[in-house]
């Protein structure tokens, strides 16, 4: 008997042989699940939610008197009370979480002059009497002094109220030139919300529009993983009908508004202070903010319903925020290349200059840019989740626990590097990319990726197969042929990518003056490693640089600045969508790119 | 004992000294209530509703088969099954009286050239493919050959799909440059609603907004009547409470919605496939159907919420018509002086010519607009209901059974012409403006408007009052002081708002070059008679026209013609309002208006 537990959102797989307690799994797997009674069943604080269907774990007493029937029937137990002996997949609140997951929302310092759409402005009207009869609303565009000012009709329904009962002055909440909302006092802060919406993460800032200081900051797991680990099967499931879209559309929005609650509630407000947001993402997670219909992206030729960018209402799309506020959903540029590239591109300054750079965010999907003088095109290309962890036996996403970095020794001896220092207990994107540049250096893979039997450090298992071992104290920790394939695999199609543009846009590789790598994976990574595998192309070192979240950073200074949403707009209508199944020769780079 | 029973929208009030059916009580009032049966209770015909609370009338057997719980419960009941001896106010719907009710819905000719906002326009899109990636909307765009062509969130969630099932063929519904909506195949006619939204009637006319042709009208009553016949009484409803507002709003727009249904059903459509709408009404109207908060309006200084145009969508105001579409609710001029005679100014030409005129549009509330060269001034003046039937013992609207023309011979006898050419049941405000005229030119009436005890035609009740008997076939009809008080009171107060103008303007009586009455009484009215009662000054008799209801032709107009609208924007800005009540001359004015 073997089953399968899976813990998201830190992506880590934990193959099981007997039955036991997910208080006790998720201790093998080494994640901290918070247990102040040592899983007595009292403290209440290792509570997780499971998703089996039908539900093959009815609730206990003890979890009858911790939850609620709405929370019982979403699937919340008790680690310590729920034994798991079939495959089952597993969300760990981050409140279970003894140090938290690192979910990064960091990014480039944004460093631009604030210059919000959103303004307010304290005003004082004419008391209406018999020798100024003007309507209020009148009065209030004359107190503006904005003459066409302009305003919803559920905002007029609110504000010969609010006048009459403020003394016939208001605080005016105006966008370029419409009244989005009017309170009693001014607003301590203006609030703005930029989220970037990843399939993985939702990375969460909450801005003063005024000064553009960054007020707080939280990375939440997108919850729609429940559905899907990748965008193909979420986007599978999105078709299958309306309520099905609109659950993903509304777990999405769930997330958002909670985390945007919390991030408000930090400092003192709440979420009807926020009078402007923007969200970014890749085309899929757009659509689904926005609650497009995602049909045309889950079949070829993969194109967006929409691609211009949007401006709707933020009630349009559920997301809690002061009523009458606008969301920016900025552009995307194909079905496979979305907002969050562009936010990407506008954030590490494509739209400034028109120097030979290159820009990658390597994720399941690797968006690819390359400009050369003033033309600037970009790819998507099918790299997988390898460096996300997942389909590798140990993998999993870069936090505590997870192997970083691996050198190889001549003996065959990995020496690791663990976040958070502890023992391991897997590995990401970064450490798998560093062990397949060492086996490779040191000839225990061969140019066609496949393990040599007698190499150091190689062991056979039961069947034959040769492994690698990385770590064996608390856990034994290895890399198997399959490993490797699909690490060469995935940095193969980025390779490809690569090529193609270089190709396309007739550039040598000592001809690009900056390579910028976005994502966890990008700041983790070591570039000569990358180099040594072949996923990148020989580039003197130092033009290499990790830029973090840029995506978030982009969204950031979009919430922001007019100017940088108007340099948006012109960026989206220059950056070339090439794709890369219709390019002639992209067989070609692909079949070499996966060599080892 | 003695009680009176109401019926509305008719306006007539029957006085009754015994309890009796409703049927039979419609019978005395001289209303042709349906009643195949014979008041036997068998056909169902003579449905009505009654206004009762608490409800004093349980509903018999008999009715329980005839309507539904819900019905009951909103005070359906047979006439005939329906006895009566109290003070009771009944609602008779159209369909239960055979000839109908004389609503009228004409208006001057409209014969201005279509220049609608909203147009069609077939497409066929170019078919996604790997060498055509644009989005949707890119390629719907390309092919409308509107660049910057927008569309709500909610229109651009349906495009995906329509273009696939309609094989990349799509007729797009366009105002202006917003896609309202679009549909699989062009629409047999582009389908306009102008609504005037009376306080007593709504006249609704369904365009064909591309020929300008009216393809069918209704006029239906206002159902708000059961809550108050004059404004007053509805803004003092709708201001105690969210709830109550929401039912005046929602009443209007359910008799609107069924209308237009109606109307649409008539030329085999539905309202789904109305586009475009302009709603005029008086100030209270337009606020109740943007459901705007009517506050302001109910109490000195009596401003409105919002006077200038607005375009809200149709479901944002709760009408009925093509997802999408908008609704063009021009601008007010003042508390009392609505939308409606804006329209009506428009449609009579003050915007473009500077004439020496003067526009009256009697009601509650009389309208009055003169124009001197580049000046335009309107005033309201508080005539109160008697020209409509109200507050007069005999009083009804202009319907059938109605004394419309009086003259009286030397012996005091009344020579009478009743609409409909039947026996009469009442008298309607053209009717009682002869009579008055011709009491006085007879001495009567003196001119202090007392009758003369001593006159022939005048006799004394029991208490030794005068009244002047109409006529006594069937039914006798008289007039009281009281009558006539309540009329000279009405016609000074418009006399009074004409002076004022005349006065503010340095307008002589014979500079005067037209005089344009609007409304069905102005139709009915002889201007010879306004002139004798003083009700209007001496001017050429040729130099005043009736014009009907002017505001719904002007409606249609502004429905059917972007140039239009742009007339009304700049026609609101240069209405002049004038408030009487604190015009230093107007109690002089006033004083002398009310004198026989």
């Amino acid at each position: 008997m073997s089953f399968t537990i899976e813990f998201q959102p830190l992506g880590i797989r934990l193959v099981c042989g007997e039955p036991f307690t997910l208080l006790e799994a998720a201790r093998q797997a080494g994640i901290s699940l918070r247990s102040d009674c040592g899983g007595a069943g009292i403290c209440g604080k290792c509570a997780v939610q499971i998703f089996s269907t039908p539900n093959k774990y009815p609730p206990t007493d003890t979890e009858k008197t911790f939850f609620t029937e709405t929370q019982l029937a979403d699937g919340l137990r008790l680690a310590c009370e729920t034994i798991v002996e079939n495959d089952l997949k597993v969300q760990v609140p981050s409140g279970s979480v003894i140090e938290g997951q690192v979910l990064q929302v960091e990014g480039s310092q944004d460093s631009i002059q604030p210059d919000p759409l959103i303004f307010q402005k304290m005003v004082r009207l004419d008391e209406a009497n018999l020798n100024n009869l003007a309507s209020d609303f009148t009065r209030l565009q004359q107190a503006s002094e904005i003459k066409s000012l302009t305003a919803n009709l559920e905002v007029l329904r609110r504000i010969p109220d609010l006048l009459r009962k403020n003394n016939w002055q208001a605080n005016l909440i105006i966008r370029e030139k419409e009244l989005v909302n009017l309170t009693g006092q001014s607003l301590l802060k203006l609030l703005g919300l930029a989220v970037d919406v990843g399939s993985t993460k939702l990375a969460c800032y909450l801005m003063n529009l005024e000064t553009g200081e960054v007020l707080a900051t939280k990375g939440v797991p997108n919850p729609q993983i429940a559905y899907g680990e990748d965008i193909m099967a979420r986007l599978a499931f999105a078709i299958k009908g309306k309520d099905e879209a609109n659950t993903l559309h509304s777990l999405l929005m769930q997330s958002i508004n909670q985390a945007a609650a919390e991030l408000c509630a930090q400092i003192g407000l709440s979420s009807a202070e926020i009078t402007d947001a923007c969200l970014v993402g890749n085309t899929a997670m757009h659509h689904f903010f926005l609650n497009l219909p995602a049909e045309s992206l889950a079949f070829s030729p993969f194109v967006p319903a929409v691609s211009n960018s949007l401006n709707p209402l933020s009630s349009e799309i559920g997301l809690d925020a002061m009523p009458g506020s606008h969301v920016y959903a900025p552009a995307v540029i194909a079905g496979f290349v979305g907002s969050d590239h562009l936010a990407f591109l506008l954030a590490e300054g494509f739209s400034e200059n028109n120097r030979v750079c290159l820009g990658i965010d390597i994720g399941t999907n690797t968006e690819i840019a390359l400009q050369n003088g003033s033309r600037l095109v970009s790819v998507s290309t099918a790299s997988g989740p390898a460096f996300e962890g997942a389909h590798i036996r140990f993998g999993m996403r870069a936090a505590p626990g997870a192997i970083e970095h691996v050198s190889i020794d001549q003996q065959g001896k990995a020496q690791i590097q663990v976040i958070g220092g502890q023992s391991p207990t897997g590995i990401c994107g970064s450490g798998i990319l560093d062990a397949v540049s060492e086996m490779r250096r040191l000839g225990i893979l061969n140019h066609r990726g496949r393990m040599d039997k007698s190499a150091p450090g190689i062991r056979l298992d039961d069947q034959g197969k040769p492994y690698f071992i990385l770590a064996e104290s608390d856990r034994q920790i290895t890399l198997s042929q399959n490993d490797i394939d699909q690490i060469l695999l995935a940095k193969g199609a980025i390779r490809a990518g690569i090529d193609v543009l270089m190709d396309y846009l007739k550039v040598k590789p000592e001809e690009i003056q900056e390579v910028l790598i976005a994502g966890a994976f990008g700041s983790y990574m070591r570039p000569e490693h990358a180099m040594r595998i072949g996923m990148l192309p020989e580039i003197p070192l130092g033009r290499v640089r990790a830029v973090g979240n840029a995506a978030g950073a982009g969204a950031r200074m979009m919430l922001i600045s007019k100017t940088i949403r108007e340099k948006a707009e012109k960026l989206a209508k220059r950056v070339e969508y090439l794709e890369l199944t219709v390019y002639p020769e992209f067989s070609m780079f692909y079949a070499r790119g996966i060599q080892a």
